[in-house]
């Protein structure tokens, strides 16, 4: 399997894609037809969606068309089969993952991935690909029918990582939700992934890039801070 | 109906319950004997937590069970029956549900609560009375088999209400997931309920409590200011 898992969509310019870029290019390696999975977008239009992310990625060469213009469901699934690469924008995750299921669309894109098809997801679409969506940050402004995911890597990412509260603030910090998180599922391990960060997996090996130090949190145990070129 | 649904458990001063003392001796009157719901607490034990509000409320004469200490979930819900004053406490919203729905509990609290045994809730425990726990702030680490909560009031809490991030994050602000939620739910009302605030809910009129403006949220409209005092 081969999957590019992003925190965030933006770099530190604002640019779409643009710190990931170079890894995007080496992901797709010569494949050129990516079906695009706009679900997680709420406030926009799918279609404008769809075409942020082909702006983002014609550069190098990779042809984006959404899912949502396959037609018919067997036609979308129909399409995850013939992808060359399968990408998965970020948004909401709970209408994320409500679509798919509702689509019918889980069973095809894991199957495909797990076939050798590249996988790039960000924020909603990284926490897609973890056994649940129970670490995304995003308001569950939808029930997505349980919270079973793609399961196609072994530990959950919290993107957007970060333990600052705006100040004076009382809500619970990044660190007390993902403990909560580990109290409810002690087994899982789960990956606090900073903005403009991602996880690089392949060759039964998930390691992390970008600039930042990530942390690593089991229950019972201190986080481990992770450095980028490590695996996880 | 009486409820009273808090944002947030402490005041500026850190002090547990401190800033609604007064309002939580109002809507108890004469009624002494508390049933407490601890089940939106992970990282604290049930007990720890029943102690905690235990404490807090017993200088204004209100004596504190844990449903938890009823023993059989029978038991529980002859609990609720029997309450003189309902009392759910904040933590993480999904466990508070999924506990809630296992044991039966919702119609329970539900029902005494329309019969007029007054509710006291903040946080996770304002989340519990409203529609659904769609507007929560919380992470799903526990799968609640359902969004729907005991719908006492009709409009949606946001608890915890702030736009601000921490500097130079790039993830959604609260008035854009709110947005998100109210383009999946066109015909809900969500209360931006600021820390230290509360709605006193009573006799067909709810009115914003607490020292700060809250915002109210429509679908394609802006947000509109609401003022201490000002029923919502």
């Amino acid at each position: 399997m081969k999957l590019l898992l992003l925190s965030n969509s933006r770099g530190p310019d604002g640019r779409y894609l643009a710190h990931a870029l170079d890894a995007i290019t080496a992901l797709a390696g010569s494949r050129r037809r990516a079906v695009f999975i706009p679900f997680a977008g709420v406030t926009m239009s799918w279609s404008d969606y769809t075409a942020t992310v082909r702006e983002a990625l014609e550069p190098v060469g990779i042809e984006v068309e959404s899912i949502d213009e396959a037609g018919s469901v067997q036609a979308q699934q129909a399409a995850i089969a013939g992808a060359e690469l399968v990408i998965v924008g970020g948004g909401n995750t709970f209408q994320l993952l409500a679509t798919c299921r509702e689509r019918g669309l889980l069973d095809a894109i894991a199957s495909v991935v797990r076939g050798g098809t590249p996988y790039l997801g960000w924020s909603a679409g990284a926490n897609l690909a973890c056994p649940t969506i129970s670490t995304t940050n995003d308001m569950p402004i939808v029930d997505p029918k349980g919270f079973g995911a793609l399961n196609l890597i072994d530990v959950q990412i919290n993107p957007h990582y970060t333990n600052a509260l705006p100040q004076g603030h009382r809500g619970e910090t990044r660190n007390q939700r993902i403990a909560e998180f580990l109290v409810a599922n002690s087994d899982k391990t789960v990956i606090g992934l900073p903005e403009g960060d991602w996880l690089e997996v392949g060759s039964g090996l998930t390691v992390l890039r970008g600039p930042f130090p990530a942390l690593r949190f089991s229950a019972g145990q201190e986080p481990v801070t992770l450095e980028p070129g490590m695996a996880i």
